[in-house]
Protein backbone atom coordinates (compact mmCIF):
# COMPACT_ATOMS: atom_id res chain seq x y z
CA UNK A 1 0.00 0.00 0.00
CA UNK A 2 1.42 3.40 -1.15
CA UNK A 3 2.62 6.03 2.04
CA UNK A 4 -0.34 8.86 0.23
CA UNK A 5 -3.30 8.36 0.63
CA UNK A 6 -5.68 9.82 -1.39
CA UNK A 7 -8.79 12.48 -0.66
CA UNK A 8 -12.64 11.69 -0.81
CA UNK A 9 -14.40 14.94 -2.36
CA UNK A 10 -17.59 15.05 -2.66
CA UNK A 11 -19.30 17.37 -5.17
CA UNK A 12 -22.81 19.02 -5.66
CA UNK A 13 -23.09 20.24 -8.88
CA UNK A 14 -26.21 21.99 -9.17
CA UNK A 15 -29.42 21.40 -10.39
CA UNK A 16 -28.60 20.59 -14.21
CA UNK A 17 -27.17 24.07 -15.87
CA UNK A 18 -23.39 22.85 -16.15
CA UNK A 19 -22.59 26.75 -16.00
CA UNK A 20 -23.74 26.36 -11.98
CA UNK A 21 -21.30 24.18 -11.21
CA UNK A 22 -18.92 25.88 -8.49
CA UNK A 23 -15.36 26.95 -9.09
CA UNK A 24 -14.11 24.55 -6.75
CA UNK A 25 -16.05 21.51 -8.08
CA UNK A 26 -15.17 22.04 -11.81
CA UNK A 27 -11.18 22.82 -10.34
CA UNK A 28 -11.96 19.04 -8.22
CA UNK A 29 -13.55 17.34 -11.19
CA UNK A 30 -10.31 18.27 -13.59
CA UNK A 31 -7.53 16.76 -10.84
CA UNK A 32 -9.38 13.54 -10.04
CA UNK A 33 -8.34 10.17 -10.40
CA UNK A 34 -11.94 8.87 -10.17
CA UNK A 35 -15.40 9.75 -10.47
CA UNK A 36 -18.44 7.88 -8.88
CA UNK A 37 -21.95 8.58 -9.02
CA UNK A 38 -25.43 6.63 -8.30
CA UNK A 39 -27.58 5.07 -10.49
CA UNK A 40 -30.35 2.46 -10.02
CA UNK A 41 -29.18 -1.05 -11.55
CA UNK A 42 -31.85 -0.61 -14.25
CA UNK A 43 -29.76 1.55 -16.13
CA UNK A 44 -26.39 3.09 -15.54
CA UNK A 45 -27.69 7.07 -16.44
CA UNK A 46 -26.81 10.05 -14.11
CA UNK A 47 -27.63 13.27 -14.31
CA UNK A 48 -25.23 14.38 -11.79
CA UNK A 49 -22.82 12.82 -14.53
CA UNK A 50 -23.77 14.46 -17.67
CA UNK A 51 -23.45 17.97 -16.00
CA UNK A 52 -20.12 17.26 -14.84
CA UNK A 53 -19.01 15.80 -18.28
CA UNK A 54 -17.37 18.68 -19.43
CA UNK A 55 -14.92 19.10 -16.76
CA UNK A 56 -14.19 15.40 -16.77
CA UNK A 57 -10.73 14.13 -18.79
CA UNK A 58 -11.82 11.35 -21.26
CA UNK A 59 -9.34 9.67 -19.20
CA UNK A 60 -10.70 9.77 -15.92
CA UNK A 61 -12.63 6.71 -14.97
CA UNK A 62 -16.18 7.22 -14.34
CA UNK A 63 -18.06 4.49 -12.17
CA UNK A 64 -21.34 3.87 -11.32
CA UNK A 65 -22.62 3.09 -7.58
CA UNK A 66 -25.69 0.82 -8.48
CA UNK A 67 -28.33 1.10 -6.12
CA UNK A 68 -31.48 -1.26 -6.18
CA UNK A 69 -34.83 0.79 -6.28
CA UNK A 70 -36.46 -0.17 -3.17
CA UNK A 71 -37.45 1.08 -0.05
CA UNK A 72 -36.43 -1.70 1.88
CA UNK A 73 -33.89 -0.04 4.50
CA UNK A 74 -31.95 -2.59 5.22
CA UNK A 75 -31.32 -3.74 1.67
CA UNK A 76 -30.15 0.28 0.51
CA UNK A 77 -27.79 0.45 4.15
CA UNK A 78 -26.31 -2.70 2.37
CA UNK A 79 -25.81 -1.23 -0.83
CA UNK A 80 -24.29 2.27 0.58
CA UNK A 81 -22.43 0.44 2.89
CA UNK A 82 -20.72 -1.85 0.16
CA UNK A 83 -19.93 1.11 -1.90
CA UNK A 84 -18.24 2.95 0.67
CA UNK A 85 -15.83 0.35 0.87
CA UNK A 86 -15.33 0.83 -2.98
CA UNK A 87 -14.31 4.45 -2.12
CA UNK A 88 -12.52 3.94 0.79
CA UNK A 89 -9.94 1.15 -1.47
CA UNK A 90 -9.51 3.72 -4.26
CA UNK A 91 -8.60 6.35 -1.60
CA UNK A 92 -6.54 3.73 0.03
CA UNK A 93 -4.43 3.13 -2.72
CA UNK A 94 -3.27 7.06 -3.20
CA UNK A 95 -6.45 7.69 -5.43
CA UNK A 96 -8.14 11.02 -5.34
CA UNK A 97 -11.81 10.21 -5.79
CA UNK A 98 -15.11 12.67 -6.03
CA UNK A 99 -18.48 11.62 -5.72
CA UNK A 100 -20.74 13.75 -7.08
CA UNK A 101 -24.78 14.44 -6.13
CA UNK A 102 -27.34 16.52 -8.01
CA UNK A 103 -27.90 19.67 -6.28
CA UNK A 104 -26.04 20.57 -3.02
CA UNK A 105 -24.52 17.67 -1.47
CA UNK A 106 -26.03 18.26 2.16
CA UNK A 107 -30.14 18.90 1.42
CA UNK A 108 -31.77 16.12 0.42
CA UNK A 109 -28.54 13.74 -1.18
CA UNK A 110 -27.96 10.14 -0.86
CA UNK A 111 -24.04 11.59 0.26
CA UNK A 112 -24.95 11.28 3.71
CA UNK A 113 -25.15 7.78 4.21
CA UNK A 114 -22.10 7.90 1.98
CA UNK A 115 -19.58 9.56 4.23
CA UNK A 116 -21.36 7.95 7.62
CA UNK A 117 -19.85 4.94 6.60
CA UNK A 118 -16.63 6.84 5.55
CA UNK A 119 -16.23 7.98 8.92
CA UNK A 120 -17.17 4.27 10.52
CA UNK A 121 -15.51 2.69 8.66
CA UNK A 122 -12.29 4.64 7.65
CA UNK A 123 -12.37 7.61 9.90
CA UNK A 124 -8.63 8.51 8.65
CA UNK A 125 -9.97 9.32 5.35
CA UNK A 126 -10.22 13.09 4.74
CA UNK A 127 -13.41 14.51 3.81
CA UNK A 128 -14.01 17.28 1.75
CA UNK A 129 -17.32 18.86 0.54
CA UNK A 130 -18.28 21.35 -1.66
CA UNK A 131 -21.61 22.80 -1.84
CA UNK A 132 -23.56 22.89 -4.77
CA UNK A 133 -27.03 25.61 -6.20
CA UNK A 134 -30.36 23.97 -5.45
CA UNK A 135 -32.55 23.30 -7.24
CA UNK A 136 -35.10 25.71 -5.39
CA UNK A 137 -32.03 28.78 -5.62
CA UNK A 138 -32.39 28.16 -9.47
CA UNK A 139 -36.17 28.33 -9.76
CA UNK A 140 -36.24 31.34 -7.77
CA UNK A 141 -33.49 33.11 -9.66
CA UNK A 142 -35.50 31.50 -12.81
CA UNK A 143 -38.67 33.65 -12.03
CA UNK A 144 -36.37 36.86 -10.72
CA UNK A 145 -38.36 36.28 -7.27
CA UNK A 146 -37.39 36.75 -3.55
CA UNK A 147 -37.46 33.40 -1.50
CA UNK A 148 -36.51 35.53 1.92
CA UNK A 149 -36.15 39.07 2.87
CA UNK A 150 -35.47 40.85 6.17
CA UNK A 151 -37.03 38.48 9.03
CA UNK A 152 -39.09 36.10 6.97
CA UNK A 153 -38.32 32.12 7.58
CA UNK A 154 -37.99 29.95 4.54
CA UNK A 155 -39.16 26.35 5.33
CA UNK A 156 -38.37 23.62 2.65
CA UNK A 157 -40.18 20.23 2.93
CA UNK A 158 -40.55 17.42 0.82
CA UNK A 159 -44.19 17.25 -1.07
CA UNK A 160 -43.38 13.77 -1.82
CA UNK A 161 -46.69 12.85 0.43
CA UNK A 162 -48.67 15.53 -0.38
CA UNK A 163 -49.29 18.42 1.66
CA UNK A 164 -48.98 16.69 5.20
CA UNK A 165 -45.44 17.80 5.84
CA UNK A 166 -46.38 21.34 5.43
CA UNK A 167 -49.18 20.81 7.77
CA UNK A 168 -46.90 19.32 10.11
CA UNK A 169 -44.40 21.43 10.39
CA UNK A 170 -44.86 24.68 9.86
CA UNK A 171 -47.12 27.31 11.95
CA UNK A 172 -47.22 30.48 9.38
CA UNK A 173 -44.13 30.30 7.58
CA UNK A 174 -43.30 33.33 5.12
CA UNK A 175 -42.27 31.18 2.36
CA UNK A 176 -42.64 27.11 1.88
CA UNK A 177 -40.33 25.62 -0.87
CA UNK A 178 -42.08 22.27 -1.63
CA UNK A 179 -39.71 19.13 -3.13
CA UNK A 180 -40.92 16.92 -5.32
CA UNK A 181 -44.24 18.29 -6.02
CA UNK A 182 -45.60 15.87 -8.10
CA UNK A 183 -47.52 12.94 -6.54
CA UNK A 184 -50.41 14.17 -4.35
CA UNK A 185 -50.04 17.57 -6.14
CA UNK A 186 -53.74 18.39 -5.01
CA UNK A 187 -53.37 17.69 -2.01
CA UNK A 188 -50.51 20.11 -1.71
CA UNK A 189 -52.33 22.76 -3.70
CA UNK A 190 -54.89 22.55 -0.57
CA UNK A 191 -52.45 22.61 2.04
CA UNK A 192 -51.48 26.06 0.89
CA UNK A 193 -54.90 27.03 0.29
CA UNK A 194 -55.24 26.25 4.10
CA UNK A 195 -51.43 28.57 4.87
CA UNK A 196 -52.62 31.18 2.79
CA UNK A 197 -50.19 30.52 0.02
CA UNK A 198 -52.22 29.21 -2.73
CA UNK A 199 -52.27 32.79 -4.67
CA UNK A 200 -49.10 34.11 -4.71
CA UNK A 201 -47.33 30.59 -5.51
CA UNK A 202 -45.49 29.08 -8.52
CA UNK A 203 -44.48 26.05 -9.72
CA UNK A 204 -41.23 25.06 -12.05
CA UNK A 205 -40.48 22.02 -13.40
CA UNK A 206 -36.58 20.52 -14.31
CA UNK A 207 -35.08 24.00 -13.34
CA UNK A 208 -32.32 25.23 -15.01
CA UNK A 209 -32.26 22.38 -17.68
CA UNK A 210 -33.08 23.23 -21.46
CA UNK A 211 -36.63 21.76 -21.04
CA UNK A 212 -37.27 24.24 -18.06
CA UNK A 213 -41.19 25.05 -17.89
CA UNK A 214 -42.52 28.04 -15.46
CA UNK A 215 -46.15 27.50 -14.01
CA UNK A 216 -48.11 30.28 -12.61
CA UNK A 217 -50.93 28.87 -11.83
CA UNK A 218 -50.38 25.94 -9.62
CA UNK A 219 -53.78 25.55 -8.59
CA UNK A 220 -54.43 25.06 -12.61
CA UNK A 221 -51.50 22.50 -12.52
CA UNK A 222 -52.26 20.53 -9.54
CA UNK A 223 -55.57 19.28 -11.07
CA UNK A 224 -53.21 17.27 -13.39
CA UNK A 225 -49.91 15.21 -12.28
CA UNK A 226 -47.21 17.53 -12.83
CA UNK A 227 -43.41 16.19 -13.74
CA UNK A 228 -41.43 14.35 -11.36
CA UNK A 229 -38.77 17.20 -11.15
CA UNK A 230 -41.44 19.94 -9.86
CA UNK A 231 -41.04 22.35 -7.04
CA UNK A 232 -43.49 24.96 -5.90
CA UNK A 233 -42.13 28.18 -4.42
CA UNK A 234 -45.12 29.57 -1.77
CA UNK A 235 -44.93 32.93 -0.22
CA UNK A 236 -47.65 34.28 1.95
CA UNK A 237 -47.51 38.31 0.70
CA UNK A 238 -47.25 39.75 -2.19
CA UNK A 239 -42.97 40.89 -2.69
CA UNK A 240 -43.91 45.08 -2.72
CA UNK B 1 -29.44 56.69 -27.81
CA UNK B 2 -28.14 53.48 -28.59
CA UNK B 3 -30.47 50.58 -30.93
CA UNK B 4 -29.25 48.19 -28.57
CA UNK B 5 -29.92 47.89 -24.67
CA UNK B 6 -27.49 46.08 -22.10
CA UNK B 7 -28.70 43.69 -20.04
CA UNK B 8 -28.58 43.68 -16.35
CA UNK B 9 -26.89 40.52 -14.08
CA UNK B 10 -28.29 40.00 -10.76
CA UNK B 11 -24.99 37.76 -9.55
CA UNK B 12 -24.80 35.69 -5.97
CA UNK B 13 -21.24 35.73 -5.23
CA UNK B 14 -21.26 32.43 -2.57
CA UNK B 15 -20.42 33.55 1.13
CA UNK B 16 -16.42 34.18 0.96
CA UNK B 17 -14.36 31.67 -0.76
CA UNK B 18 -13.86 32.97 -4.10
CA UNK B 19 -13.90 29.61 -5.67
CA UNK B 20 -17.65 28.87 -4.69
CA UNK B 21 -18.51 31.46 -7.34
CA UNK B 22 -20.51 29.40 -10.22
CA UNK B 23 -18.60 29.24 -13.63
CA UNK B 24 -21.63 31.09 -15.14
CA UNK B 25 -21.27 34.51 -12.39
CA UNK B 26 -17.58 34.08 -13.19
CA UNK B 27 -17.96 34.14 -16.91
CA UNK B 28 -20.48 37.29 -16.75
CA UNK B 29 -18.02 38.74 -14.36
CA UNK B 30 -15.17 38.60 -16.95
CA UNK B 31 -17.84 40.15 -20.02
CA UNK B 32 -19.80 42.68 -18.04
CA UNK B 33 -18.77 46.52 -18.61
CA UNK B 34 -19.71 47.94 -14.89
CA UNK B 35 -20.12 46.20 -11.32
CA UNK B 36 -22.41 47.48 -8.83
CA UNK B 37 -22.24 46.16 -5.42
CA UNK B 38 -24.69 48.15 -2.26
CA UNK B 39 -21.58 49.85 0.32
CA UNK B 40 -22.44 51.62 3.63
CA UNK B 41 -22.42 55.86 3.32
CA UNK B 42 -19.38 55.06 5.44
CA UNK B 43 -16.85 53.36 3.85
CA UNK B 44 -16.64 51.85 0.19
CA UNK B 45 -15.72 48.40 1.55
CA UNK B 46 -17.96 45.69 -0.10
CA UNK B 47 -16.71 41.90 1.27
CA UNK B 48 -18.99 40.50 -2.59
CA UNK B 49 -16.68 42.78 -4.27
CA UNK B 50 -13.61 41.37 -2.77
CA UNK B 51 -14.60 37.72 -3.34
CA UNK B 52 -15.59 38.48 -7.03
CA UNK B 53 -12.17 40.47 -7.87
CA UNK B 54 -10.17 37.50 -9.61
CA UNK B 55 -12.99 37.70 -12.36
CA UNK B 56 -13.22 41.32 -12.65
CA UNK B 57 -11.06 42.78 -15.42
CA UNK B 58 -8.97 45.70 -14.19
CA UNK B 59 -10.96 48.41 -16.63
CA UNK B 60 -13.66 47.32 -16.08
CA UNK B 61 -16.08 50.14 -13.53
CA UNK B 62 -16.64 48.93 -9.86
CA UNK B 63 -18.81 51.23 -8.34
CA UNK B 64 -20.26 51.22 -4.81
CA UNK B 65 -23.89 52.35 -3.95
CA UNK B 66 -24.33 53.70 -0.91
CA UNK B 67 -26.83 53.03 1.81
CA UNK B 68 -27.63 54.89 4.60
CA UNK B 69 -27.11 52.85 8.44
CA UNK B 70 -30.70 53.43 9.10
CA UNK B 71 -34.06 51.37 9.78
CA UNK B 72 -36.20 54.07 7.90
CA UNK B 73 -37.51 51.95 5.56
CA UNK B 74 -38.49 55.38 3.86
CA UNK B 75 -34.53 56.23 3.55
CA UNK B 76 -33.96 53.01 2.09
CA UNK B 77 -36.70 52.86 -0.11
CA UNK B 78 -35.05 56.15 -1.76
CA UNK B 79 -31.58 55.39 -1.54
CA UNK B 80 -32.43 51.77 -3.62
CA UNK B 81 -34.73 53.60 -6.21
CA UNK B 82 -31.71 56.13 -6.72
CA UNK B 83 -29.49 53.36 -7.61
CA UNK B 84 -31.95 51.42 -9.44
CA UNK B 85 -32.06 54.90 -11.65
CA UNK B 86 -28.41 54.80 -11.97
CA UNK B 87 -28.56 50.90 -13.12
CA UNK B 88 -30.90 51.42 -15.89
CA UNK B 89 -29.41 54.61 -16.86
CA UNK B 90 -26.11 52.31 -17.50
CA UNK B 91 -28.57 49.76 -19.12
CA UNK B 92 -30.46 51.72 -21.38
CA UNK B 93 -26.87 52.91 -22.83
CA UNK B 94 -26.29 49.61 -24.15
CA UNK B 95 -24.12 48.38 -21.27
CA UNK B 96 -24.28 44.95 -19.31
CA UNK B 97 -24.28 45.66 -16.17
CA UNK B 98 -24.13 43.17 -12.81
CA UNK B 99 -24.99 44.10 -9.28
CA UNK B 100 -23.22 41.36 -7.09
CA UNK B 101 -24.32 40.04 -3.68
CA UNK B 102 -22.99 37.82 -0.84
CA UNK B 103 -24.29 34.67 -0.84
CA UNK B 104 -27.16 33.79 -2.69
CA UNK B 105 -29.20 36.74 -4.30
CA UNK B 106 -32.74 35.63 -3.31
CA UNK B 107 -32.16 34.58 -0.02
CA UNK B 108 -32.22 37.60 2.42
CA UNK B 109 -30.61 40.00 0.46
CA UNK B 110 -31.25 43.10 -0.83
CA UNK B 111 -31.09 42.30 -4.57
CA UNK B 112 -35.09 42.33 -4.17
CA UNK B 113 -35.29 45.53 -3.69
CA UNK B 114 -32.89 46.37 -6.51
CA UNK B 115 -35.20 43.64 -9.27
CA UNK B 116 -38.33 45.49 -7.92
CA UNK B 117 -37.76 48.97 -8.55
CA UNK B 118 -35.82 48.11 -12.27
CA UNK B 119 -39.02 46.01 -12.82
CA UNK B 120 -41.35 48.78 -11.95
CA UNK B 121 -39.44 52.07 -13.83
CA UNK B 122 -37.76 50.17 -16.79
CA UNK B 123 -39.72 46.82 -16.95
CA UNK B 124 -38.37 46.50 -20.46
CA UNK B 125 -34.58 45.86 -18.95
CA UNK B 126 -33.70 41.86 -19.24
CA UNK B 127 -32.47 41.01 -16.09
CA UNK B 128 -30.63 37.78 -15.64
CA UNK B 129 -30.25 36.14 -11.80
CA UNK B 130 -27.29 34.02 -11.24
CA UNK B 131 -28.10 32.18 -8.06
CA UNK B 132 -25.06 31.58 -5.51
CA UNK B 133 -24.35 29.17 -2.21
CA UNK B 134 -25.53 30.13 0.64
CA UNK B 135 -23.97 30.49 4.25
CA UNK B 136 -25.54 27.80 5.81
CA UNK B 137 -24.42 25.76 2.78
CA UNK B 138 -21.26 26.10 2.92
CA UNK B 139 -21.42 26.03 6.49
CA UNK B 140 -22.65 22.22 6.42
CA UNK B 141 -19.98 21.57 4.04
CA UNK B 142 -17.34 22.46 6.26
CA UNK B 143 -18.40 20.36 9.10
CA UNK B 144 -19.75 17.54 7.05
CA UNK B 145 -23.44 17.28 8.43
CA UNK B 146 -26.26 16.78 6.21
CA UNK B 147 -28.65 19.44 6.47
CA UNK B 148 -32.07 17.36 5.02
CA UNK B 149 -32.39 13.89 4.39
CA UNK B 150 -35.09 11.66 3.18
CA UNK B 151 -38.84 13.40 4.79
CA UNK B 152 -37.04 16.13 6.88
CA UNK B 153 -37.97 19.55 6.87
CA UNK B 154 -35.16 22.67 6.54
CA UNK B 155 -36.66 26.19 8.16
CA UNK B 156 -34.25 28.90 8.08
CA UNK B 157 -35.15 32.27 10.21
CA UNK B 158 -33.29 35.26 11.16
CA UNK B 159 -31.86 35.06 14.33
CA UNK B 160 -31.04 38.43 14.82
CA UNK B 161 -34.34 38.81 17.12
CA UNK B 162 -33.32 35.78 19.49
CA UNK B 163 -35.36 32.72 19.50
CA UNK B 164 -38.25 34.41 18.28
CA UNK B 165 -38.55 33.47 15.21
CA UNK B 166 -37.80 30.08 15.61
CA UNK B 167 -40.62 29.87 18.38
CA UNK B 168 -42.97 31.93 16.10
CA UNK B 169 -42.53 30.04 13.09
CA UNK B 170 -41.90 26.43 13.89
CA UNK B 171 -43.71 23.79 15.22
CA UNK B 172 -41.05 20.99 15.36
CA UNK B 173 -38.67 21.22 12.57
CA UNK B 174 -36.24 18.90 11.95
CA UNK B 175 -33.53 20.89 11.19
CA UNK B 176 -33.12 24.69 11.59
CA UNK B 177 -30.86 27.22 10.42
CA UNK B 178 -30.42 30.31 12.24
CA UNK B 179 -28.84 33.19 10.66
CA UNK B 180 -27.27 36.28 12.34
CA UNK B 181 -27.38 34.53 15.49
CA UNK B 182 -25.11 37.04 17.15
CA UNK B 183 -27.23 39.25 19.11
CA UNK B 184 -29.16 37.57 22.02
CA UNK B 185 -27.40 34.63 21.25
CA UNK B 186 -28.85 33.43 24.68
CA UNK B 187 -32.20 33.28 24.22
CA UNK B 188 -31.36 31.15 20.90
CA UNK B 189 -29.77 28.56 23.02
CA UNK B 190 -32.59 28.63 25.27
CA UNK B 191 -35.37 28.58 22.12
CA UNK B 192 -33.23 25.71 20.71
CA UNK B 193 -33.40 23.94 23.83
CA UNK B 194 -37.23 23.90 23.94
CA UNK B 195 -37.38 22.69 20.82
CA UNK B 196 -35.11 19.38 21.39
CA UNK B 197 -32.58 21.28 19.53
CA UNK B 198 -29.63 22.27 21.10
CA UNK B 199 -27.55 19.39 21.62
CA UNK B 200 -26.71 18.25 18.59
CA UNK B 201 -26.15 22.17 16.81
CA UNK B 202 -22.96 23.63 15.43
CA UNK B 203 -21.99 27.29 15.52
CA UNK B 204 -19.81 28.40 12.60
CA UNK B 205 -18.88 31.96 12.20
CA UNK B 206 -17.73 33.46 8.73
CA UNK B 207 -18.00 30.25 7.14
CA UNK B 208 -15.86 30.04 3.70
CA UNK B 209 -13.80 32.31 4.85
CA UNK B 210 -9.71 32.31 5.86
CA UNK B 211 -11.03 32.90 9.45
CA UNK B 212 -13.93 30.57 9.62
CA UNK B 213 -14.61 29.14 13.37
CA UNK B 214 -16.42 25.84 14.01
CA UNK B 215 -17.92 25.88 17.83
CA UNK B 216 -19.48 22.22 18.51
CA UNK B 217 -20.79 23.57 22.54
CA UNK B 218 -23.39 26.18 21.34
CA UNK B 219 -24.68 27.02 24.61
CA UNK B 220 -21.14 27.63 25.77
CA UNK B 221 -20.49 29.90 22.66
CA UNK B 222 -23.64 31.62 23.58
CA UNK B 223 -22.25 32.43 26.83
CA UNK B 224 -20.47 35.31 25.43
CA UNK B 225 -21.58 37.46 22.13
CA UNK B 226 -20.32 35.63 19.25
CA UNK B 227 -19.36 37.17 16.03
CA UNK B 228 -21.40 39.04 13.41
CA UNK B 229 -21.16 36.49 10.90
CA UNK B 230 -22.36 33.15 12.98
CA UNK B 231 -24.76 31.10 12.22
CA UNK B 232 -25.97 27.78 13.61
CA UNK B 233 -27.03 24.58 12.43
CA UNK B 234 -29.48 22.71 14.50
CA UNK B 235 -30.92 19.10 14.07
CA UNK B 236 -33.35 17.30 15.85
CA UNK B 237 -32.29 13.90 15.67
CA UNK B 238 -28.40 12.53 15.62
CA UNK B 239 -27.54 11.92 12.28
CA UNK B 240 -27.09 7.50 12.28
Amino acid sequence: MPDKKGIFYGLGVGPGDPELLTLKAARILNSVDVVFAASSTKNSYSLAVSIARPHIFDLTAVRMLKFPMTRDKEMLQKAWKEHAITIIKEVEQGKNVAFLTLGDLMTYSTYGYVIKYIKELAPEVPIISVPGITSYQAAAAAVNRPLVEGEESLMVVSGAQGGGRLRDQAKSPDTVVLLKAYRNCKDIALALEENDLLDNSVAISRCSLPDQEIYNDVAELCERTPKYWTLIIAKKKPHD
